[in-house]
């Protein structure tokens, strides 16, 4: 289902460095965030390479991305003041470029370098300066995006007289990295290198409780039905229990893609969550609005109250919470009544539900959330296995109507992250069900 | 620093399929963790490559890192049911190997599906069976992993008479690929592939509370004092505050690494924290062993629980915690006196020190960690600016000692993510210091 090569966008083609990315060590969140800022400009991102600090490496992806035809290609990290950090060396050697010391640049660094020395006192400058000196060694002829931390960014074309790829090149740290994309994008190399972009449309949609292969089916279903979805490109995949179907098309099969969508919209009303890309945090920061929620998590220990406070303004809606890994602050912190745990077992889905009625009342609460359940790998019982896990979602009465809960109980697959990662998840979906009206 | 090429281990590309991954959708983790199994066995992993579900990318991708002399290739992804995972296929023809319906393996998958079925009510069981037939049509000549999920995994050599790598194909999820990874490289074909490895020493160190061109003076000065690092390969890296020093160097090596370690331990005494490759989680994990911990967080919403509670065992010295977002959460829940609020502020170390002895009375635990601060966007003032985090740890009294207290007033950079992030560590290395005895 890839689009028609003839209308074709540039291609472009990411190339992270970094001996400590490449083993694992740290986790690259550039590639992916260079690959979405791509599409939103029209440039195709044919693939992420990672490659470790050595030089002979970086050269030959560098030379087998442009081998594969790439216009432009974005390197991240190899930037920093130590003799590992090489990028923008080897860059210049791949575009045929000499490399010189920009002692205007130079001295734009120190500056930015002097409020930081105060802050650790027993910093060499001797080594600060030799560190950053390097720094300021770039290639002739390149376009110097200024620091947002040291670190200054590159756009570098191919010498004069040589063909080749223009090689945009940017700090790793991702803070630094982002600010510096727009000003990247707007030089004149990275516009003549990727003239004739075209810009995709890019599309969302999630459901959440049904396995992928029903969505391989509606596809191929949907095909049989006559629907034409060769010109969308389409990928679907589970995600933390969701599926999402992300499609790519060009503007004109905007008519072939409504209609795979009321289809889908048809055959999964009761699973379709998100039509529009958003995700269901975006959907509860929402609903929440007016509202307030308090969370007493067990086997999550907290997860559920990061995830929703991951989002700036969420102290609007979420007055806080309780990780009450001890049946001692069950009790204490949620109100769960004693004998409750010794009858049902703190997994239970009545101490579930005591959890959250007892949080909401506990933070005077609209709505309260509670989750207790096995995350292993330790812990289970035949009756109650690892993966076993109860979540209630509580909503005070308002208007007359009477208080609703919603309670569920799930056996979960996998380890104990994809347990704890997978409640949430879940807790997410039946405070969403509870906020449209659902109840027991 | 690159080791002697003479003696270079066989190298391993690592080929990482999806357009979910290629796209940002979803977090590719194999990567790295390949990466990280491959070095264990003496194999060099050379890059890791990140394509999207078109068939040509995939064969320019196998192609590329065969001609960049790769002995293995592994790829992880695109053997699910659905028409765009076509990985099999495109690695038989990389290898020159005709594709077969394996009716055998066709049967057991279908055994493996049986008791999935019930668990979907409105699932079609033909779209079932034809999803998971294509999953059995395997190269002709290749070893079959046997499915830990519903995906076999392959090893597919090239075919008889034809140069090349070996190409080890494994199932996209992590949880189905790295229970394969033992049997596979177990198999005979990988042996002859990885045939010549030999085994290189891997040491971490961290170091917590100093800046990274510091690290890069100190392997200056090293080498100026006549320390020979040419045989080791030496990375620092800065994660969540921390400087991490991985070094890769032959056995021979061993006393070159000993004196390098002697050198930095002379030089960082006081922030030098792990010299085994141990982490502050592990470390805390260890120290808390008999007692107890309970944390009242406000900025980091959860995020220490969370972290802290994500290694099995937790709850055996993790009480439990409070996320107390809102000022009445603070009082009612951590014991916080309402005056203090008043006159310092909510974000101050006062309230900071109160959380921590507050919740740590609540919970009776041994120790107490408060975190107070304003992780921004909005929120900041000329006072208090985004950033300001207060940690506090208090430790109740044991034989006959005061209580102790180390409260610390930081100002963090970066954007909301990093300060929630970075106050985490920041507490964790404060509870360290707390149990090793320091005081304020």
């Amino acid at each position: 289902m890839s689009p028609n090569p003839e209308t074709r966008a540039p291609r472009a083609g990411i190339l992270v460095t970094g001996t400590e990315v490449l083993t694992g060590i740290i986790t690259d969140r550039n590639g992916p965030w260079l690959s979405e800022r791509l599409r939103e400009i029209g440039v195709d991102a044919a693939m992420i390479e990672i490659v470790g600090d050595r030089p002979e490496d970086l050269l030959a992806a560098l030379e087998s991305m442009a081998a594969a035809g790439m216009a432009l290609i974005i390197t991240s990290g190899g930037l920093g003041p130590t003799a590992d950090d090489l990028t923008a060396e080897i860059v210049g050697r791949f575009c045929g470029r000499e490399m010189f010391l920009d002692t205007a640049l130079e001295e734009r660094i120190a500056e930015i370098l002097r409020p930081m020395m105060s802050r650790w006192p027993d910093l060499t400058e001797e080594a600060v300066r030799r560190g950053n000196a390097k720094q300021a060694i770039v290639p002739a002829g390149a376009t110097i995006l200024e620091p947002e931390g040291t670190a200054p960014g590159l756009v570098v074309p191919p010498a004069d007289g040589r063909a080749g790829p223009t090689v945009l090149v940017l700090p790793g740290p991702p803070r630094e990295l982002q600010p510096m994309w727009a000003t990247a994008v707007a030089t004149e190399a990275v516009q003549a290198a990727i003239a004739g972009a075209t810009t995709y449309e890019n599309a969302i949609v999630r459901l959440f409780g049904i396995p992928e292969s029903e969505i391989a089916n509606t596809l191929r279903t949907a095909e049989a039905d006559g629907l034409d979805l060769a010109p969308l490109e389409i990928t679907t995949c589970l995600r933390r229990g969701e599926i999402e179907i992300a499609t790519r098309y060009e503007p004109e099969a905007a008519a072939d893609y409504e209609r795979l969508l009321a289809f889908i919209a048809d055959r999964h009303a009761a699973t379709l969550f998100s039509l529009d890309g958003s995700t269901i945090d975006d959907q509860l920061a929402g609903m929440l609005a007016g509202r307030t929620l308090a969370a007493a998590e067990s086997c999550t220990g907290g997860g559920l109250a990061t995830r929703l406070t991951d989002r700036a303004g969420a102290s609007e809606y979420f007055l806080g919470g309780a990780v009450v890994y001890s049946n001692a602050a069950k009790i204490d912190l949620a109100g769960v009544p004693p004998e409750l745990i010794e009858r049902h077992g703190a997994v239970s889905i009545e101490v579930a539900a005591a959890l959250a009625e007892g949080i909401a009342r506990r933070f005077g609460a609209d709505l309260g959330v509670g989750i207790t359940g096995i995350a292993g790998p330790g812990g289970g019982t035949e009756d109650k296995p690892v993966g076993l896990v109860c979540v209630s979602v509580y909503a005070a009465g308002a208007n007359a109507t009477e208080p609703r809960r919603l309670t569920r109980r799930t056996v979960m697959p996998g380890g104990r992250a994809d347990i704890r990662d997978r409640s949430v998840t879940v807790s997410m979906h039946m405070l969403r069900r509870v906020l449209l009206g659902e109840t027991d």
